[in-house]
């Protein structure tokens, strides 16, 4: 996988199971388990390359390359051959995370402890949680410190909680689209959703998969409202403004007049053919409960005192979900504590979605700090 | 209704029938219909001191005073003796819309074409169809002309129509925390609670009075859809923050969490008790469908060339729903036409809700603007 083409080609899958318990935040343990992930790149003699893509809410180990029935992984823009991180140079890592439906052992699977699908027995899982079996997943590949550590969004949480929880784990840190914890309107955004989900007749207590019934209702509103806010307003003016949907007028009814519902009401329905509403209700918890700084009486400096890595944070001006401001406050808490953080907020239109987006400004930035840390490989 | 103390006591609403038809934007006939309305003041000999007050989405014509179940009317702090709209000098007509579910006819009463409860079968109305009503309220009551048309949100959209439908009726238009038309971003957050009520079970396509069921559900989640958007990011952060609501530590379940999850709840179940969800659909496709530039080739100043009435325009700097943007927008296309404009930003944290609530500043803008009015009566 070090050709020199811009392509990694197809890319299979690896699980590895882990047997020894995982204590959880919550008090729960999981007693075994099974993370899936996906390697790109070459882990080199000194395996000091090696960089941890971590996936936010609705995305997976499939970070890069093409999945064997041909799905481009979710961040195949930043990451591969030539690509910003580069893995001609670098050995990237993407990991599913635990409670996920796309692999990683989650409410779908069966609970060894009653034989079965746990449902909504599965433990619920935060944050730190997720870093703890990335760090199991790390030991097991051979690797004692991560070149970096990278995610967005849910991802970039994941990112920053590594250089809080296992300071000398990595040596860099990439935060980007991330806050170090949600807003009260950022909550209720999630519960709204979750709400959507939990009051659909068809979830029957997080136990549908028994019933032979999917929420479906739920998931889809849940995904619009999560759609909202991942697009800035100016963003879904320009693509869609008060544009009708194949009409010329109003139709007078419940049906599609604006592209926007049509838009939304697609995306909706798409994520209810894939995605667990299980997962959806964990992964929001996780979101809500991330905040280092609780244990610090609320100081994120005195949370981040411990950290060694060097930090990249990056954040979209249209970005409303997590907006700069909320980027600048953990890049002010890293000041604080001499950390070297180097800050970029990127002017692009398209809102909390930026970060997936190929954005050449966004791009730069990212390729001129791997290729810092290429220099300093052995 | 002209004492000097700061109340105008219980206010007893009262309906009128008409019986002429009232042909529909959509193309429908509402072939007879009842308004119910309320009134405080007096109306001078000269019937020049008429105000119309006109509501949002999920107010009523009970707009000051104490209703005769004792709630008190909706913009009490602004309408009453002594208060910015002062009933000691204005004859204030507060109007509940056709297609509401507070005493005008609407989607709850028998449709006389079949004898049935009209439910989904009630005709879509439009706040142009609104003012039509509005319109013919005025003949019945004796006035020619209102000293002013007010209104905040959708409210203040009706203030704008009837300054573009009917001139000649009205000397002051007074649009608060309002928009000359929904963006993509609004039109999405009303489609996806519409969505959320129209997937519900319970909603049985709109016919769910004679399954004998109430589509809580969706409405529920509606207003937490709603809601969100009424406030401010910083407003609920300072209001809730991430407190948690009752505990000391993270519950680890979907039960209340945070304060804020406690409040959109409590918000939403409210809600779902007293509104109706045919009601909330009509209304908000309403909000959706007003655009008066759209037959101007999306122009606004060619939309307002009618117009006569002078304005006052207010918007608040948080309302991140109908943003001050909106208003500027107004104010331009009226300046352009000529027209005199004064128009207020105020600097307040309350987000669209602001409208609604006893802000000095605020208020003393409006009390000064109706002092002027005042002093142009007979």
């Amino acid at each position: 996988m070090t050709d020199s083409s811009d392509t990694l080609g197809v890319v299979t899958p690896q699980t590895m199971n882990f047997d020894v318990a995982l204590p959880l935040q919550s008090g729960a343990v999981l007693r075994d388990y099974t993370l899936m992930y996906e390697t790109y790149g070459t882990l080199n003699a000194a395996r000091d390359n090696a960089v941890l893509i971590c996936h936010a809410l609705n995305a997976s180990h499939h970070v890069a390359g093409v999945s064997p029935s041909g799905d481009v992984g979710w961040w195949d823009n930043m990451v591969g051959p030539g690509k910003p991180v580069d893995t001609n140079r670098f050995f990237v890592v993407g990991i599913n995370n635990l409670g996920s439906c796309f692999g990683s052992t989650g409410p779908m699977h069966l609970n060894p402890e009653t034989g079965k699908i746990y449902g909504a027995d599965f433990p619920f899982v935060t944050v730190e949680d997720w870093v703890d079996a990335q760090y199991r997943l790390m030991n097991a590949l051979g690797i004692s410190q991560w070149a970096a550590v990278m995610g967005g969004s849910l991802g970039g949480m994941q990112a920053l909680a590594w250089s809080i929880r296992y300071p000398a784990a990595l040596r860099h840190c990439v935060v980007i689209a991330s806050t170090p914890k949600l807003s009260a309107q950022n909550i209720a955004f999630n519960d709204v959703a979750r709400q959507a989900i939990l009051t659909d007749p068809d979830f029957h207590g997080g136990h549908f998969y028994e019933h032979g019934t999917l929420p479906r209702r739920g998931l889809r509103v849940a995904r619009m409202i999560g759609h909202i806010t991942y697009l800035s307003d100016d963003d879904m003016a320009e693509k869609f403004g008060r544009d009708l949907r194949e009409r010329d007028d109003y139709g007078f009814g419940y049906g599609v007049d604006f592209e926007i519902e049509s838009y939304l009401r697609y995306q909706g329905d798409k994520f209810a053919d894939y995605f667990d509403a299980n997962t959806y209700l964990l992964i929001t918890k996780a979101l809500d409960y991330f905040d280092p700084a609780r244990l610090f009486e609320g100081d994120l400096s005195r949370a981040l005192a411990s950290t060694q890595a060097q930090y990249l944070i990056a954040s979209f001006s249209t970005d409303w979900r997590f907006s700069p401001e909320r980027s600048r406050e953990m890049v002010q808490a890293l000041v604080k504590n001499r950390r070297t953080v180097s800050y970029a907020e990127i002017d692009a239109k398209h809102g909390h979605d930026a970060f997936l987006l190929n954005d050449p400004r966004y791009h730069n930035v990212v390729r001129a700090y791997f290729a810092r840390i290429s220099g300093e490989l052995s």
